[in-house]
């Protein structure tokens, strides 16, 4: 299944629901649960499959995505986790490199990424998101899995001359994480090890790799993040970027106003998104 | 004021009030608001001096301690604060050292903290706490002190063999941040840089240094900060820690089950908490 998470155009109400060949099961209007965090929080995706093959509610064109799940508790970035991104930033700590992105700086697809006024350092990078489906504290690597909800796209949008070390100020700029365009289940994935992943800068690819080339495997992320910390239905995790970001470029390509940036994921699809300029003061 | 957030024993309810001498003025009987974390998205907590003079409801030993607020939206921590700190780990970036702690890290004061099992570098970090009163993104340094809506006390307790230096895995331990026993309004703070701050590690002090002695002052970080995200009412800033923590020590100075971990800072009191160790695979 594919699940998204919308506004509906004619009403402004949120809801979620299935997606299938540009139509939409409105889970909201079956359910009476309107919100797909708390959705997750009380139930498994696959109480789901029992709507799958009603008539559709909306079309495509009848809403606007938001983020996949727009109100995560807890969204863990792991950066440096493709071979190719490594070399290029001489990066040699092995141990996974985690920072937080806070729920308030995502949009969904086709919504308007905000570069911001004070840089011209800002940079894509294109990841494989993982939605978390059950509460999970030490998880071992070979249980992970069965607590993955599904997946989907991220770029997770970065001010380079705020990153520092610790990441925390060149993530969290409103409006810089884009996440979507919906789910997909695992049943649809398969091994989530062996996906394409490209990122496309206004139809030049820019990034080409597969995610067979991450240094930690998605088991083992979850099963470091858990040793510390509890995951949540609704938490995020995403699993970092290959190769060809614009700061390892000479010259650099960093991201400009009317430019799109779209990531595209083999299995789950293309999210993309026009970046705007900020306007005075407001981002 | 001093404002504490509790459980009371009797009946295990929630509620937070006015501390004055070992009495509390139950803010929740007297509201209907009983989420000090509603409250402070709502409300002033200048709202609640007309309370001041009520008879108390409540005595000290009635309550629990809960974290003074128990569910932040957002806690920055500025790692790398103090000029002793700095010196004791050669730290020379100058941008705030800025880390991420989860919500459910924290426990109240007399509270227990627990050493996590896989690490025997489980270390103290006293702390000063910034309680956000209103929302603030674009404030200039000169107005962010009006964005304070008090401040408390923090033992950022911090597990060095995981921390980084990206910091996530280290500071978000179960029980291992420690918050409060109070906060502590600013009008009986006056000038929040100029408070001596100490540690004690079962009745050694281990930590006596100024909130002078900040690289970065309150305004600078609040300032800093809300350039790239939204502070809101009940986010926490915790400014950073001076020297002498246990990591910087020949030998080093970690915490053991059964430690008592106190941080007293001028105008605000004493925060205590008893290390306990990790039963099994629970924490």
């Amino acid at each position: 299944m594919k699940i998204i998470n919308f506004i509906i155009n004619k009403t402004g109400a949120r809801s979620f629901g299935i997606y299938r060949h540009d139509d939409i099961i409105d889970i909201g209007r079956h359910t009476g649960c309107h919100d797909i965090n708390t959705f997750l929080s009380q139930h498994q995706l696959s109480d789901l499959s029992q709507y799958q093959s009603c008539s559709p509610d909306l079309k495509i064109n009848d809403i606007q995505f938001l983020p996949v799940i727009d109100r995560p508790g807890k969204i863990f970035g792991v950066g440096m986790n493709y071979a190719q991104k490594r070399k290029e930033f001489n990066e040699t700590e092995e141990a996974p490199t985690l920072f937080v992105r806070f729920a308030d700086s995502q949009v969904g697809h086709n919504d308007m990424i905000i570069k911001p006024a004070c840089s011209d350092q800002f940079d894509y990078e294109g990841e494989l998101a993982i939605i978390i489906g059950q509460t999970a504290r030490h998880i071992p690597e070979e249980q992970a899995l069965s607590c993955v909800a599904g997946y989907s796209c991220y770029m997770d949008g970065s001010v380079r001359d705020w990153q520092y070390k610790w990441y925390t100020a060149g993530k969290n700029w409103p409006a810089t994480g884009a996440f979507g365009p919906w789910l997909v289940t695992p049943d649809e994935i398969g091994d989530p090890q062996n996906l394409t992943i490209k990122t496309w800068l206004n139809d030049r690819l820019v990034q080409n790799d597969t995610t067979a080339n991450m240094l930690h495997s998605i088991p083992q992320m979850i099963a470091y993040i858990c040793t510390f910390t509890t995951l949540s239905p609704g938490d995020v995790i995403i699993t970092g970027s290959p190769g060809g970001v614009g700061k390892s470029r000479v010259p650099p390509l960093f991201l400009h106003e009317n430019d799109v940036i779209a990531v595209e994921i083999e299995k789950i699809g293309r999210l993309s998104n026009r970046v705007v300029g900020t306007l005075a003061r407001s981002a």
